[in-house]
């Protein structure tokens, strides 16, 4: 039986001049753009080195996937459905490509510029296209009131998710509760609250020897960095129906994470501040979720983190992704997996949280 | 049948006057001690903010049980002979107390004073009592020669473990061939190298909401991001006999790591450099090694991780530790486990690694 799943972690490829079009007039200069440099397309974006991303370049179907390697599905939503289609995807969460790193751009009005811009383009491209398509809207979080003002607005347009950038502001991390406004905000609008690796930083963190595998192994961390300030400090106990996502990540870790907390939490009694009524792991396992491709490692330890904190995500288009052999994928790491367990894994729970059922309830999923 | 175990990670607890002491005269009033401030008992250390630590005092059996709040067999070799005994424990791989924090020192004379010190008295005290206690020589890397020459006297008194500090001095991270000579010496004496959660940082790097949680989760981080800088940078490529050993860091990351390394290196290979024969996770497994006591998430993931890399430990005498329910804690996390991996876990693979073999062959292990 062929079964559909959702993806709660893929990614659209916004075109080269979205912002240059989309800014107002005195930004347009320093808005964020893929440029040529020396025959070499880079990301450039205000407060990040100029970066280079994507796959090398192959066949010339479009400048956009020339500059990124990615296919045109990234911003083209009928040629994404028809990859998806072939596929077995069914709904996707979308996260960005260049606004990933929009986070990081020092002045406030061209940061939420951008994200507005973003969130625009989002909305009309893909989440208008098809309910399919769920997009996570880039919140920037350093001015809290404008970052409620725009969840409200992305909340009017139908984007499904409040994406925050992994790490937090400098001076105000996420056990501080200037952001109880931001938790409030999404949880009214019933949007999970996404964090994806690698934003609110330099993903760059070492450029040395074993650098290009240390770094991916860096932005994982802060996903476990992450979870770990939002169930220890008690926001997902104040907010007990806040979901949080962990995106990109793998899931691998989850299970030390949780035995981790507990055990400082058990242990360390005596310098543990706030008493949580439950340990830790009780508010991952009930609001937590990560998102993994092509990693078996989470589903072996779904005994130990329960089975809903556990979303599959395909990360198409990217290299790393499953995309176009998911099936292939699914099989291999869900071996030996129920069917019930699987499919909460790969469709119900994303579709719970995301609005990714199937419009047509007779069709098999 | 009873099995006699190895602890892969046990503490001393120096004596509160060790470096007052036996440092030079002039080195004396800047020694690493503990004193008593306003009531309370602090660690201090120069290069790092006092600190209280140990569990909270108990009874009054010694000064330094007072102090620290660990059991005396933390500094006298016959209580805690009479303790493993009692707890079904035979060898023990040693760690510090107070000179874990002895590599932030930022004077390489006092430095260099507090490590040579703590290895003499650690030799003199528990590596001279038995051969079940394998002591890991506290080794600074700022100066690698130092290092070196420091690493040939500690194999000369019989201690069998270099240890490292978890973060590598600033600007000098270890996928840095400046350490070559470090990982030869040890290779060249069998030692395994270890680096325990914690050292060369402040291991305090949350002070807000859920700090105690938090900061018990980042020191395990250290461990995940070690691990990878000497697998992805090829060290232990170069170095095919080194082992390398992450203490008290739990192991069900283990598993997550060797796949998210492994996928970078695939996927991102346009990126990656050295190009390693084989994907990062075939040295972890050939030469990497983690501890935990209470968790059960890395034994369920043994068969991504392989056996070798799993070393049981019981962190003894600190509170976390499994004494004196050892045999509850091994029956509860290896429940379904084989008798050959268990002992391979719980025994075997320290045993080899730092010479704890039982001393009488028809001793039952």
């Amino acid at each position: 039986m062929t079964q559909l799943v959702n993806s709660a972690d893929s990614h659209v490829v916004e075109p080269l001049d979205l912002w240059v079009q989309r800014l107002p007039k005195h930004l347009k200069e320093r808005a964020p753009r893929i440029e040529e440099v020396d025959g070499r397309w880079l990301f450039v974006v205000e407060g990040m080195p100029p970066r280079k991303m994507g796959g090398p370049s192959q066949g010339s179907e479009s400048r956009t996937k020339e500059a990124t390697g990615f296919r045109p599905g990234g911003s083209d939503p009928d040629l994404r459905a028809k990859d998806l289609d072939e596929d077995g995807v069914w709904g996707e969460v979308l996260y960005p490509t260049i606004a990933l790193f929009g986070y990081m751009i020092p002045d406030p009005e061209l940061r939420w510029a951008t994200a507005r811009a973003y969130n625009d383009w989002l909305t009309e491209t893909f989440a208008a296209a098809s309910t399919r398509f769920a997009g996570a809207a880039m919140i920037p979080v350093q001015e809290v009131d404008t970052a409620v003002a725009e969840i409200e607005r992305v909340a009017g347009l139908g984007l499904r998710s409040v994406m925050l950038p992994m790490q937090a502001p400098e001076g105000a991390p996420y056990n501080s509760d200037r952001y109880d406004p931001v938790w409030a905000a999404a949880r009214s609008h019933a949007m999970p609250v996404s964090f994806h690796v690698g934003t609110g930083m330099n993903p760059v963190h070492e450029r040395g020897p074993g650098g290009a595998v240390i770094n991916y192994v860096e932005v994982g961390l802060g996903a476990q960095r992450t979870l770990a300030y939002l169930a220890a400090s008690g926001v997902l106990e104040r907010f007990p129906e806040l979901h949080v996502v962990m995106v990109e990540c793998g899931a691998g870790w989850l299970s030390w994470l949780m035995e981790r907390m507990d055990e400082a939490f058990e242990e360390h009694a005596g310098w543990v501040k706030p008493k949580l009524a439950e340990p830790p792991s009780f508010y991952v396992r009930r609001q937590g979720h990560v998102t993994f491709g092509n990693d078996g490692a989470g589903v072996v330890n779904r005994d130990f983190t329960g089975v809903e904190p556990l979303l599959w995500a395909s990360d198409y288009p990217h290299p790393e992704g499953t995309w176009p052999h998911t099936r292939e994928t699914l099989a291999r790491i869900f071996a030996g997996v129920g069917d019930d367990e699987r499919r909460r894994i790969t469709f119900d729970t994303t579709a719970r949280l995301y609005g990714l059922e199937l419009p047509d309830p007779k069709v098999d999923a």
